[in-house]
């Protein structure tokens, strides 16, 4: 198996990438294409040892960055890392693509290039967040940010398949995100799409609220990228001041110092528990070929597991369920 | 200064409305009349010492419950502790009212029987959410599910009123919720909305998302009320389950409560900094009194500061500044 890794894209680009990918080839059985300036990765690489005939690397000269308008750039700049490894993906010269570069630019290279399974409207990034009941799945979490009653059911369904390949859960619970429990409550949209995820091939438990997000009430939340990408980062803001300020809590004083390393065991481990880094990226479901969003902050660990996540993504064969279950889905493709 | 309080709603009622009643004519210069069922909220007063021509009790035979659909009971429960202490309010009977009960039932009283100020096209709640730079104000937290931009417009002025008035920011900065920074990021709603807010006569600081409710970007979040009760009920989620998790680590043994200790004091002090119950309710902005919504849970405590907020807002004529503002508005009421 081949995972295309853009090595220009991130915070943390290229160091993160061409460590992960180092350690990739050498623990999970995979070969690497790192997509980047030639010489630039080249030296970054140059600081390790490893198996040569498992690593490449693709040039692409440019890199769109955060601050350009995606589609726009993806159109223009045909020798972006981005756009070079979607390119490579589509014609079948690798199994999966991850970025962590340009979210916007990551989504319109998958719609644009890599293209849609034939009868899903629209693809929608997925995230694993941190709840009381271990990770759940968020989707849409901001790849469209105005939806139909029709996009939120293929999210649900899309993201029900990948809760039970990639993470083993028999029946995963679907939950449609809205301002009540109750099934009268909630917008224009989501009246409309309660009946049809009543309907839908997957265990719909109704309505839920805010608070179900970090209760781990239901395994997949479905929702449009508008909601999707407000409940993400409000919960990664408030995760950033909280463990801010506990941290600064314990830095007080020696007092402090010494109590910390009485429940120092304990926090790391719930940190670990919250820490995105542990769930690897946010997948593109909905696209031919997997595509996975890495966070913009990953470190190399995060990229490692990012990696490892992309190969699950493969090996379980995800895409042929979602072509196999769109057969049930009522609503069809507008095109 | 006469306050109305429903001694019959929320988690806690009778005990914490009469317990947070003889607290505040104690302590306030207020007095307080309760509303609900006159031998149940006598037998509960009759436990305590208080100046007793300060609190008055007003007989309201019904309660509307959580799980009753609130604009039909407010409609056929005349006697119904809510809606007897909006048509108090309504009549000058009092100064302004609180209730702890059914949030939809309190609004339609607000809206049906108190009503709006003339040219506020739709009251909002506003609810005051700890940030790591103090109190900030998301509006609307639930009132109105589906919002038009001029709602928008007229929540971030409201808002703004209240910041300065009510918690003494010179000019407080109004934020526009949206999935992005940029201008030109934000579903159909936002971007029509950015507009009107650059030319409103308030501190507009553009769009703002997620990460910033808890870093306390903004001192005032306008959103519409679906997006608002997700980000409210997603904070208070996470809220439980993060101090749930510490709790558990430090009881887990000897050594940890050893550790606790240590920190007890700061980490008191920070949890104190994130407790709802401190910042009392959140009010009813845009009716022609003012009307204020407890907090289902509140304890006797935040009953009180509820109580206090209500002097605040009555005393600091906020209702004239809105009416005055209404003036500076370009879109005017369409009825």
């Amino acid at each position: 198996m081949k995972i295309i890794v853009d090595a220009m894209g991130g915070d943390n680009a290229p160091m993160a990438p061409v460590e992960a990918a180092v350690r990739a080839v050498k623990e999970l059985d995979v070969e690497i294409v790192l997509v980047g300036k030639k010489e630039v990765v080249e030296k970054e690489l140059s600081a390790y040892d490893y198996p040569n005939d498992k690593i490449s690397i693709a040039n692409a000269d440019e890199v769109i960055t955060n601050h350009e308008e995606p589609a726009k750039a993806v159109r223009s700049k045909k020798n972006a890392s981005v756009v070079v490894a979607a390119n490579m993906l589509k014609k079948g010269e690798g199994d999966a693509m991850l970025s962590m570069g340009n979210t916007g630019a990551l989504l319109a290279s998958g719609l644009l290039i890599v293209g849609r399974i034939k009868g899903i409207l629209r693809p929608a990034l997925a995230t694993l967040l941190p709840s009381a009941k271990g990770p759940k799945m968020l989707i849409d979490a901001g790849a469209n940010t105005n939806c139909k009653p029709e996009n939120l059911v293929q999210f649900g369904i899309m993201g029900s398949i990948y809760m039970k390949n990639v993470l083993g859960i028999e029946s995963p619970t679907v939950g449609l995100m809205s301002n009540g429990e109750e099934e009268g409550k909630g917008d224009e949209l989501t009246k409309e799409t309660f009946p049809l995820l009543k309907k839908a091939p997957i265990n719909f438990i109704g309505n839920i609220e805010g608070r179900d997000v970090m209760e781990g009430t239901a395994d997949v939340i479905t929702c449009d990228g508008f909601v999707g990408n407000v409940i993400l980062k409000t919960v990664e803001g408030m995760g950033h001041v909280v463990s801010t300020k506990v941290k600064n809590i314990f830095m007080k004083n020696l007092f402090t110092k010494l109590g910390a390393i009485f429940v120092m065991g304990g926090l790391n481990e719930f940190k670990q528990s919250m820490d995105y880094r542990e769930y690897g990226g946010a997948p593109l479901l909905g696209t031919k070929r997997p595509v996975i969003k890495g966070h913009g902050s990953s470190d190399g660990k995060a990229v490692f597991s990012a990696i490892r996540q992309a190969k699950k993504f493969v090996e379980t064969n995800l895409i042929e369920e979602i072509v196999n279950n769109i057969n049930c889905m009522e609503e069809k493709s507008n095109d």
